[in-house]
């Protein structure tokens, strides 16, 4: 078993727990570099303290986590065959059909897979093993993080191919699709979100949708987007001007710079992340536009775009070294438009690293 | 009350079921025509027999909930709030706190929702909502159609922006990068799945990954894709070869062809589903590639890539007009690489109508 599979089943003996089904595909990669999108079928790791860990996986599946390199057992099922009469003669085998006690992923199994598990061992108490995942995947080792800080360069160039593509009457989709289509070019495979680009009064949507209008001269243009490299995400956004720029967007942009530094400069061991969100808070509510910062001011980052910590006013957990964060305070007003900035950070022994290196002076596109 | 949401309404009437909670964002779609990507955040639509229905959402999705044309009760929360404690005074305000029976999507719902729902109402029993919404979104009606016929018409286009892209040396991902490219410079916002083009011999892996791969001579090459166009997907298989193609690979795709058209021959009213899969692994069995076609015949196609009902060969319910589906036999052999071919098609009054129409006589690009 490789050390984090040895970890899990360390985990389980110690918290009396006969077995963990995982089938969150970002805890399967993180767990066994197995990589899927299972959609509907069900990819699942059966993992025992002191016994062998299995998967259950589609047969269209099986060949690919062969040449993934895992050596333990595999069952793979049919399209007209119920998985979960396969689970139960597999936990009959070794005699864990009595199970009292199973952990699982509480915010990601569907009360479905839950029910079907329950059927198995009727008596049996679902505990959370997904803390304790979030516990392992929060702390970032160097692999982990020399991913990330590959993903976090070809964001920059992600912004950078999408400021070259600005230019009068361009559509926000168009721009979109200069920017994947040379990410994916350079062999990223995929983005770890949709790709957001937003002119205008648009880029005042924080969950804005990229779509036909045309680029204007005075209009804001926001990008959010991020790459996945070596399994791992980034989550970049930058905002720039198209050829000018009014004096309250622009007092805009400065307020979110500096609410930003303000952020970054918490970002420390030991630090409670509400704080890292009250820094960047205050220098905007100062500024005027308290009510314009509807969201957190960030999130963990790691296997998946959005994962824990979530870093919002009333998180008192504590940053730590080798937490991967964002930091993205952000000023939204309905005339005017919206302005982000977020960064990519590595918590370090001192500190934190910035891994998103693009510059966050205004720039004015011309 | 649109004509949908009246329907769901009256049918918690007719169940004797006091609330639903409907989470999925494809059936938030279709419910309200509001389209959502929540990542974990909650967004939530409660609908009750013969009471206004509310919806619950992040402050951020506010404003494209009512520019949507939502008229019925809004409640936005920010990420430092619990929603689960809005949604309790919400029901207190409705004196429906202690409901007996709430219909969910079991398929979707997460355990920890589920068991924060039923912490609202710790006697309640959750029933499934899932079989009715997917009863109703299984028949399409015209504007549905009229939304999938034009997504397979991009997908045809993808296709023949995919070969048009095929020079030698080329990889998996430019290829994949060139139909995206082309699809968002038409205004397609987003594909339906990850798009797949597969060289050679990876070709034979049914959810093989593009990667860096060079395209070389007597290559078979798979597409399989798809766009969201009015919020309907589109999903179509083509095989082609590159510059030459050897005499099994060439009896391959015969069969292939042969085996698609036996299982069209089946797709109209009153078929069991199951015979539309027999039909298609019959003529692969007596081609001797009875091993080599491990998944099921096709699949529901709509608002998902993949909804219900599964085509699978112990499936016996029965198609009917207006359902849209997939048809797609395959064969896979590891030396060769695999060929399948994928159509879309509406089943109307007397037969189907196949809404994909790019050509599937065997290619050889030049």
């Amino acid at each position: 078993m490789n050390h984090r599979l040895e970890k899990l089943s360390g985990w389980l003996k110690h918290e009396g727990v006969e077995l963990a089904m995982i089938q969150d595909p970002a805890n399967l990669f993180y767990l066994t570099g197995f990589e899927c999108e299972p959609h509907e079928r069900l990819v699942a790791l059966f993992s025992f303290p002191g016994e062998e860990p299995f998967m259950i996986l589609p047969e269209l599946e099986m060949d690919r986590l062969k040449n993934s390199g895992w050596t333990h057992g595999i069952t793979a099922y049919g399209d007209s065959d119920n998985p979960w009469h396969i689970i139960r003669s597999l936990l009959a085998d070794r005699k864990l059909l009595s199970f009292q006690r199973a952990a699982v992923e509480l915010e990601h199994l569907t009360y479905a897979r839950a029910q079907s598990l329950l059927s198995l061992s009727p008596e049996a108490k679902l505990v959370s093993v997904s803390t304790h995942l979030g516990a392992m995947r929060v702390i970032k080792d160097e692999t982990e993080i020399r991913a990330a800080r590959k993903a976090a360069r070809f964001a920059d160039m992600a912004v950078e191919t999408g400021i070259a593509a600005l230019k009068p009457g361009c559509t926000e989709l168009e721009v979109v699709a200069r920017i994947e289509y040379e990410m994916k070019r350079q062999g990223i495979r995929e983005m770890s979100f949709s790709t957001m680009v937003l002119f205008g009064k648009k880029s005042g949507d924080p969950h804005g949708i990229p779509g036909t209008q045309p680029l204007q001269e005075g209009d804001l243009v926001l990008f959010d987007l991020g790459v996945i490299f070596d399994g791992y995400a980034s989550d970049i956004t930058r905002t720039v001007a198209f050829r000018s720029i009014s004096e309250e967007a622009s007092r805009i942009y400065e307020t979110v710079r500096k609410a930003q530094e303000a952020a970054l400069a918490q970002c420390r061991p030991k630090t409670p992340m509400m704080e890292v969100d009250r820094a960047a808070r205050q220098v905007i509510a100062e500024a005027g536009y308290g009510a314009h910062f509807p969201h957190r001011i960030g999130h963990g980052l790691g296997i998946s775009a959005h994962e824990y910590p979530s870093l919002h006013g009333k998180n008192s957990d504590h940053l730590s070294e080798g937490m991967i964060i964002t930091v993205e305070p952000g000023i939204y007003v309905p005339e005017i438009g919206g302005v982000r900035i977020e960064d990519d950070l590595v918590i370090t022994a001192d500190g934190h690293q910035v891994l998103t290196r693009f510059p966050k002076e205004l720039q004015i596109v011309k």
